[in-house]
């Protein structure tokens, strides 16, 4: 699904690998049967198919493709440093990501100052994680790319709040811009407008998941 | 937590392990700050803390654990087969356990037809990859130990479904009598009348998170 946080992650590590691949992209709400049936039975993107096997789970799907194409490798070598990007990662979802869907719907409205509060609470803990210019160090590597869906959203949320401002979260200002410069993240990018009409068509609960196409 | 299943995943592995340790249980419901401030920001249990160091994320506990004590290490050295294992776990957690809080209220009831099919249909998924004595193979491993906290709880349900049955689901049945005979799992059981216990005052709103103690 093109506006699908979790299927960018593969997008961009595909990217960032320069790893050759065909995109098949489905309906969320109305899920073709073969891919319940054969491709995932969870129903959920994104999912990998090489010489028949099938790797879902967006995590794994970027681990599988650094174990089968080690050239460029995203994810530490170091199983400790591994394992601190985990916690980050699920630090994270649950102080940052799960609240991205109702900030999404509050910013139909404007009102999301309760919100703001928990995250920019999450938020926080990040920045302070981000000692270097990216979280894998001097280049970007596998929690960069797992994170940065859901920041490149961010920056198109209509009113967003100052939680993400410059003055709040430097570090994390500075490694957004750093990472819009990465051709991997250009070459994945999806415009403000294309966004907007997603976000639009999901608050309204209709989703547009061929917004933008022909 | 005593009654965790995520925090029991982690005991399992200090038992399996033969890793001294010392245990502090906390109250879920009203958190210590200290807890919150220097062990976990997002406040789950478990948390491991050697030398300093925290550790969260009951999967990351587990993979530290077989790191820092690489003797009898659980998780599989084979990188494919380490993702096969946490695809699997992840079909269980969408699947089966997302069910486990709804039936477990059902269970006061006993009306937990709708909810059966469901649970069957992702317990099938598990049965159909058992192919070997343990989902580690000749003997149990990280899979096992992960997956287990909730087959100790499903075995207690009263007037459990039908789904889980000898006849549904007959490898998982032979697993989990093995799985009762492992010395870990011996360890960190806990008995029938105390998860009732537990159960009951949960499902009234009120968890009794020091059922059975003093």
């Amino acid at each position: 699904m093109r506006f699908c946080p979790y299927a960018q992650r593969t997008r961009l590590f595909l990217a960032a690998k320069g790893i050759e691949h065909e995109t098949i992209n489905i309906h969320l709400k109305q899920k073709p049967k073969w891919f319940l049936l054969e491709k995932n039975p969870v129903g959920k993107v994104p999912v990998l198919e090489k010489d028949g096997e099938m790797v879902f789970e967006s995590l794994v799907c970027n681990e599988y493709l650094d174990h089968a194409y080690p050239e460029h490798c995203l994810t530490p070598r170091d199983p400790v440093e591994k394992m601190r990007q985990t916690m980050l990662l699920s630090v994270f979802d649950q102080m940052v990501m799960s609240h991205y869907y109702s900030y999404l719907r509050a910013s139909q409205t404007g009102d999301y100052s309760a919100l703001s509060k928990k995250f920019g609470f999450g938020l926080q803990h990040l920045e302070k994680a981000l000692t270097e210019p990216f979280f894998g160090g001097n280049q970007p590597g596998a929690l960069d790319y797992n994170l940065w869906p859901w920041f490149e959203r961010f920056s198109t949320i209509p009113n967003r709040s100052e939680e993400l401002s410059e003055r709040r979260v430097p570090r994390l200002a500075a490694w957004m811009e750093r990472m819009l410069e990465q051709p991997a993240v250009k070459a994945c990018y999806m415009p403000y407008e294309l966004y907007s009409q997603f976000v639009t068509s999901f608050a309204a609960g209709d989703p547009d998941y061929d917004a933008g196409l022909g």
